[in-house]
């Protein structure tokens, strides 16, 4: 496949993040930067600059013109997710592989919009959650699939909190109601739900609810929020989740099993780049006289050669390929992973609305 | 105080973890063990001999001889909870100071018979959670009381199961309702409960709502259930614990504030017994390009000279020689935490057999 021309990116939104993807692209081997816009040249122009982008990227000042560059295979798309229905339809129609910041979509009805023109457009779906491609993130996966060292998943505990900055509260999109107006629950809850349904295999849930302590603005954009989510009567496991704008970063999972425990505590953005871990204990027993653990935590660390964001543009890069040398049909399964979390976070929220009433799924 | 005679502490019930506790009174420099009793003469000696008890420890085959013996000050209490009334009330009436196992009572009106004869026979009263006593639960204190490195507190989340083994969830008391009625509630709860009380300095919270994931053994003893404890409107704190017979053994507590995070993985017994540690992070942000941390949690080790269990002994000698050489009354501290600490719990209860709805306190 090396052979095969790169997929050619372009970026639509200078965002702060977009920054970091467009150092992803140019890291997977197999995609290169072809264009970015911004609202205005002179926006995108600057990004360029700031970002020491190559002169062969080409610069544009709207949207449309990085949709209507045939050059153009696939594009990232960080805009506020209020306007993520319009671009990326419109992109699927243009035939560009879609790779989407989350939050997607504001409800699963968008989101089903959006994943239905890619799927008649023939064009590859993915959520811009970098984490599911760390190389720790597969090593995780199968420790908690050992039935052996883990068994049955009983509880998972996640929590994505940060930055609690007086100006993030006061500026931030992320607390616009006309821009990202799921709040904490889309930015923050995305990550801990989508962790969750990734620890069940993407298994939806039975019934999710509410906590009483939510959290708002005055313009009514959740700030904070905490949420259970079961399985029952599928089975027993049972999660909570705990988002908030309000407290310090953290981004913590721990899942527990009837032989083993798990936690992670930089699951979504690693504490360094090239290098993460996480721990776990199995078959712990009291020492004689209970004055101490049979067995102690174990560290487990795992090397990643590219960072998590440029394991995920390869990702889509390699489907993208797939489709173009051998007509593959996109690969379901990263929009049924974000249909999934979006479901989820819709019950979380018509919880919410009714005052943290149980909603089945 | 190392001249005056040591607080001579009588045992009362053979139960496991007795033999622990038998072994702390002896490592306490200010207590000494003097009696032991069971049900039974052949089980106190079988206790005495397994544990290499000093010959000059008195053997009971009776509590009733342990209360009326004048030379016992202090009684430590590891019975089943349901038969904390009658033994508890009846040592303070003997005018026994009292360490009595959690769960301490099956509600608090119960509790408040123990408390008041305590009281009112002037002897002081401890419930055995032992690690409140470890100099790493004050230097995590002092760490989350500084408004610097962690500001206030917005959540709080702990957990704690275990051991998941099928022997236990058959054969041990804790699922015996005409023994432990409460459970995985009393046994493991007890300490979440505590510990988010002790976060927040002993402050009661205001709600309190169980989720709707409790699983009950057919005699219908809880085996496993999570809640959440909220102090709003008093302030906007809120933590969820998890408590669960059916998984692998843990025992995790962390906290997030608004300047910082702490987590502490074995906070109930530290994985070695001479010395315990917890993480924190503080002032964290993302490296530039969002690529990493701009700071990794940091290890606080804590060294102790005695363990946890012999510290609480000391303590509560301590104070029963204050009581003894200088006349004082008994400290209110402990009462007020564990009596605190049974109000949540019951309220987790009330909400429970409500069918999770909210519980005001």
């Amino acid at each position: 496949m090396s052979e095969n021309p790169k997929i050619r990116f372009g970026i639509i939104g200078c965002a702060n993040i977009a920054r970091k993807v467009a150092r992803a692209i140019n890291l997977a081997p197999n995609s290169t930067l072809y264009a970015i816009a911004s609202r205005s040249m002179e926006k995108a122009h600057k990004f360029a600059a700031n970002n020491g982008l190559s002169e062969t990227v080409k610069i544009y000042g709207s949207y449309d013109q990085v949709l209507d560059d045939p050059c153009v295979d696939a594009v990232y798309m960080p805009l506020p997710t209020s306007l993520h229905l319009h671009w990326a339809v419109l992109a699927a129609h243009k035939k560009k592989h879609l790779l989407l910041e989350k939050p997607v979509a504001l409800d699963v009805a968008q989101l089903d919009h959006i994943l239905e023109a890619c799927e008649s457009n023939g064009v590859q779906f993915m959520t811009g959650s970098m984490w599911l491609h760390h190389p720790r993130t597969a090593k995780l996966k199968d420790l908690i699939s050992d039935s052996k060292l883990f068994g049955p998943i009983n509880y998972i505990h996640s929590s994505s909190t940060g930055p609690g900055t007086k100006e993030f509260l006061e500026n931030n999109i992320r607390v616009k109601p006309d821009l990202d107006a799921l709040g904490a629950l889309g930015d923050l809850g995305w990550y801990c739900i989508e962790a969750a349904l990734w620890a069940k295999d993407n298994q939806l849930p039975t019934t999710v609810t509410a906590l009483p302590d939510v959290t708002k603005n005055s313009a009514g954009v959740i700030l904070s929020f905490t949420a259970s989510i079961q399985w029952e009567p599928l089975d027993h496991t049972v999660a909570t989740i705990h988002c908030s704008f309000l407290s310090h970063t953290s981004m913590d999972l721990s899942i527990s099993a009837s032989n083993g425990t798990m936690r992670c505590n930089d699951y979504i953005i690693p504490y360094a780049e090239n290098s993460a871990s996480f721990e776990f204990t199995s078959g712990a027993k009291f020492a004689e006289l209970h004055i101490g653990w049979s067995v102690s935590p174990e560290e487990v660390r795992v090397i990643s050669q590219l960072p998590q964001e440029a394991l995920m543009v390869q990702e889509l890069s390699r489907l993208a390929e797939g489709i173009r040398e051998f007509g593959y049909r996109p690969d379901r399964k990263w929009p049924d992973i974000s249909r999934n979390t979006q479901l989820v976070l819709d019950a979380v929220k018509k919880s919410i609305d009714l005052g943290c009433k149980p909603v089945s799924l």
